[in-house]
């Protein structure tokens, strides 16, 4: 029995990079639909968990490149990934003609950069980042943006599957997918901004701003944003779940995208703006559904201030 | 038997001024609930449908008053609330002490005055506006802001419950309940030229704007008018469900009340600028979900139209 001389039979090896709190789960369920997983990360940790659900761990990013079929990065940002890929060799250790998976949350200019790097070296390339965070992937219910042509799309698609129910193939270029992520967040950051604006509004006709949340939550002015994050909003100390320094960073993110494509974002800008004012209160680590601070800070009676 | 004289027992009667497409429902909905509805509308047509559900027609606005505990408005805007109140001689015809409940979509600072000159006169006030539309109005399930002291607002409280399933006590005072409906209006115009901004964006970079709309409508990125109107912002030529300028008019509300409470709304601002774009295009009176043509015009190729 020769098991590598049956490709067409067996099943696929997929090396997979990056098994934090959600690669750790959507590894899981590439090994539950019964894909080969060699696995590996930085933090040695995550090894014992991950044999546990069925896959097989590899001593290095070159090992669990080698011999896979496609390598899936869910690393933490761009540069790792790049790291990952070039200075640790994992595109050089991947067979002629396997497929690299990107689906950590990237810059789409620096995207395209990886992607010729890849292609260059005869590999193919995805450009997949996901949202849903850890319970979409625990659910196998993350929505994954895809750009990638038609061909090498049909080829991924049972890999996206395993991992996520909303796999939407945005475009043909590596980047594109890179892009729906980060107008995502232009969005979520606008969306949250807004939502700040109007509470305090509200606050400065005397208006309690739990009601404005209450109503807000149901009517017409709802978000996902306001939703998620205005209990929180209304809250005095709120438990951190993401800082406002990440929006700072994102909507950056947004704006260079604009720059690059010439395309103005007025809206993201004015946002950015709310959520650095907080950082600039030296405030850039609390929970960032308190931008609304920002816009408290604007109409604080200046009065104890002065001399 | 003397009707009059057993105040406690009867069921209450109430004048109801402007039955349209939403008041004719709400005024429906208090039949039903018992109450004793004497309605009027200047467009004498609507007298057919509301006496066959239940309501008494009355000859003028002075005899919708008369002998009637709670006045209720649902006109289209504040200059017909102050012709009904005070040139019409509503609140005059009024029994001291009854109650009148403002529920057409009217400026705060109006309805502060409304509220003064009503208070004057010896009558009860509700700050009471609206919103879930027809389909709300049709199935008891509106959502409604109320402004008033809680004294009033236990009397009014039956009447509000019998049109609305999510009816807030937002203050205690004349204003707050249309500056809630101001602020749901300011989110409304922020989301939606969000979703315009995102979906240019995008677009910019060759992302089928569809596919933008179908994420986003799913993700962390969703708001309840990129959901209603993101199907129409990607067609060409939608119906129109509301203007263009009906924005440019609401943004103008939110600012006047930012001003007026000196709290500054940046995205509101930014936001009217956008609608106010394709009004100077003179395309006022189209769509809303066409707030993404100014976005489109600001990255137009300017070739075409050089000399």
């Amino acid at each position: 029995m020769q098991q590598q001389s049956s490709p067409a039979s067996a099943p696929k090896q997929i090396g997979f990079i990056g098994l934090g709190s959600m690669g750790s789960q959507m590894a899981r369920n590439l090994c539950s639909r019964g894909f080969r997983v060699k696995g590996f990360d930085v933090r040695a940790g995550a090894r014992v968990a991950f044999e546990e659900n069925g896959g097989t761990w590899a001593e290095s990013v070159r090992d669990a490149a080698t011999r896979s079929e496609f390598l899936l990065l869910m690393v933490v940002n761009v540069g790792q990934a790049e790291q990952v890929l070039f200075q640790s060799g994992a595109v050089d250790a991947l067979p002629a003609g396997a497929t690299v998976i990107l689906m950590a949350t990237c810059p789409a200019a620096e995207v395209e950069q990886i992607a010729a790097q890849v292609a260059a070296k005869g590999r193919r390339f995805v450009d997949a980042p996901v949202s849903g965070g850890v319970a979409g992937a625990a659910s196998a219910g993350l929505t994954i943006m895809a750009a990638c042509n038609d061909e090498t799309f049909e080829l991924v698609k049972p890999i996206l599957d395993a991992m996520g129910d909303k796999v939407f193939h945005v475009g043909e270029r590596a980047g594109q997918g890179a892009l729906v992520k980060t107008i995502n967040q232009l969005l979520c950051g606008v969306h949250l901004a807004a939502a700040g604006e109007a509470v305090a509004l509200g606050a400065k006709a005397g208006i309690d701003p739990r009601i404005l949340i209450d109503i807000f939550s149901q009517s017409s002015a709802s978000s996902w944003m306001l939703r998620d994050r205005g209990a929180r909003m209304v809250a005095n100390d709120p438990k951190v779940t993401s800082a406002i320094d990440i929006f700072v960073k994102d909507l950056g993110i947004v704006l260079d995208a604009g720059l690059r494509l010439k395309a103005p974002t007025p809206l993201a800008s004015v946002a950015q703006q709310m959520f650095l004012a907080v950082s600039g209160q030296g405030a850039g680590q609390i929970d960032d559904s308190q931008v609304v601070r920002a816009y408290r800070a604007m109409t604080a009676d200046a009065g104890a201030s002065q001399p």
